[in-house]
């Protein structure tokens, strides 16, 4: 891992994440992304995805409030992004829980090449056809599983798969890393999940031909951020304002000693 | 009132909150949701609306937005919704400003069962053929009749009628509870009417068979949870992070005791 | 300038701010606009768009997230708006970015009439068929020459037009303003510039009479809001939320000596 190197990339290249994503949460990804140090772009439009997906760094599609054009515009974009050798984060929101959702996420999977799919324990479950339980877009399983998961899904979809909560999980397929970097109070805001694909999108875009170690270095600095946002949050409102401040603040020289990585 | 009680249900059984609901306050309803205990779920494509809502513990509409898809969805979903025997709260916003929203809130009570409409002054009195003063989403009558009115416009629509100002009115068309927790900053902040009717939803998913008092313990809860973020709040942003620590902080134990209610 | 005694008008009359604005600022700029004491309203169903706007005090139109229905939305509330004389602004989200953006500019430009165009210097120069470096919708750019570009860009099209960035710069053509107020920290939150663009038309709402000067004033008392966020700010979370207390703080009696106006 060069989580650290990876940072102070993002942050001298300032590379530009297009984000294709849902209403709920593109304030937070477009703010977590720019306190980073990427640029954010939101653009869904099926006349402009191609081109604004072509001149990005990555692209981020996130299925979490689905209509049929926005559908079309992120199969466009990936496609764009396909051809231009940017690569595609997806965040399948609530797969399992609507057929749409379902539906959509497998058909980006199968029509278009994605680098990384991160999302819930019941999302990346339902993408691999096993049972999981999901009340809306909460993975509500047991789900002790989440490396032997990610790993099973890494290679039933041929691409990286980030299996993220309580301890996040990563693998290619060969690998499994576990993440344990993080707080509880993630869990109560709504859109850290989102966030956590979109800063994924920030280190891809800077190590496009490390897939497995860029998602990996998202979640050790966005759980590292988490930590550092919990210092002296009293609930969630605080926690998600120190979650920026903490993401702004990141120190390129510690992430790598203070990550908890296993694998 | 059982305020307490119901609010332990909710952290408990953390029911599903499915809202249809306008771009603007999608994040912070979600967030409020959360904050209180609950799961929040958007979803307004007409291809899934029917799947969510009918598996949702509550479902709130609230026409702040508007276009034609998402009228659409709304029907759909509330239709779906009483099928189930989901209850469904509407928040009419800006009934009364445009033809659209007085004409969309209009149809959603004819032709779906509502349990409960939280609106402001202007929006209910809109909907029952009232005159009434609003600029754009505000309320800017004098508006002292809140109880006639939430018990007026409640015999009228046949369904629990909340009206929310400095003191909130609610009532079933026969008893009219007044509550008057809350404070001023409330009205400093968009979409805090927006929060209190998402919370009602909250509520109304524990406690379906008991509309009225759902109704007025959301807002004793969202009330008491604006008194305690104005403390230390300079402003409305300071105040904005505040409420969701004070939802999240809510003690079931105290909630009762706190509540000012007359009626 | 009277930015003090415009600021006292806007907190009396509290003027309705029609905006057709994007997914993404559509919170912040509500919250901004309420904050400063006007008051917010979202709407862009072709159904009611010119109905809302015709009784609005200013319409700001914002193409960070363009569609097609949104795009005959914004000309149709434009052209009521004109009607009824009320003060368009145009914020030009992107133009440069993608054909869609700059074509839509400039059409919105081309068959309606605008009042105040406040962009970055990318976003200005694309409307003007100069050169500019923008990626995403960040200005990249150097751009030292502002203030030319403000002067040329207003008399090219026949509106003032407002160029932000560390200074910001307004122009009808024949003056120029510069502007030194605001803080690096706006640089960090995404829509702090979509911001300015609703505060210029709480400003224009009440000085439609008076556009240079109104887009002059929008952009010292934001400025001077970002100058008392910093304050005590730890990074773009804490900035954001002090910000909109600092609109809600902000003195009429002390604005006009603070300002740091050149020109």
């Amino acid at each position: 891992m060069r989580t650290g190197a990876d940072l102070a990339a993002i942050r001298e290249r300032r590379p530009l994440v297009h984000q294709i994503t849902n209403y709920v949460v593109m304030n937070e990804t477009a703010n977590a992304t720019l306190a980073l140090g990427a640029l954010p772009v939101m653009a869904h439009a099926l006349e402009e995805v191609e081109e604004m997906a072509s001149g990005a760094g990555a692209l981020v599609l996130n299925i979490g409030t689905l209509s049929r054009h926005w559908i079309e515009a992120m199969l466009l974009a990936a496609k764009a992004a396909n051809r231009a050798g940017v690569p595609v984060v997806l965040d399948p929101v609530g797969a399992g829980a609507t057929n749409l959702r379902t539906e959509t996420a497998k058909r980006l999977l199968d029509e278009t090449e994605i680098a990384v799919v991160r999302g819930n324990a019941a999302e990346v479950a339902t993408l691999v056809g096993r049972q999981s339980e999901i009340r809306g877009v909460e993975s509500i399983g047991a789900g002790d599983s989440g490396s032997e998961l990610a790993k099973t899904a890494a290679a039933t979809l041929g691409c990286v798969v980030a299996v993220t909560g309580p301890v996040d999980h990563v693998s290619d397929g060969d690998h499994a890393v576990a993440v344990a970097n993080g707080h509880e109070l993630l869990a109560t805001v709504s859109g850290t999940g989102c966030m956590s694909s979109a800063i994924t999108g920030c280190f891809l875009a800077v190590a496009a031909d490390r897939p497995l170690e860029a998602a990996t270095e998202a979640l050790v600095a966005f759980g590292l951020a988490g930590e550092y946002a919990a210092q002296g949050a009293t609930g969630p409102g605080s926690f998600h304002v120190n979650l920026y401040d903490a993401l702004y603040n990141l120190d390129p020289g510690t992430l790598d000693e203070r990550a908890r990585i296993d694998g």
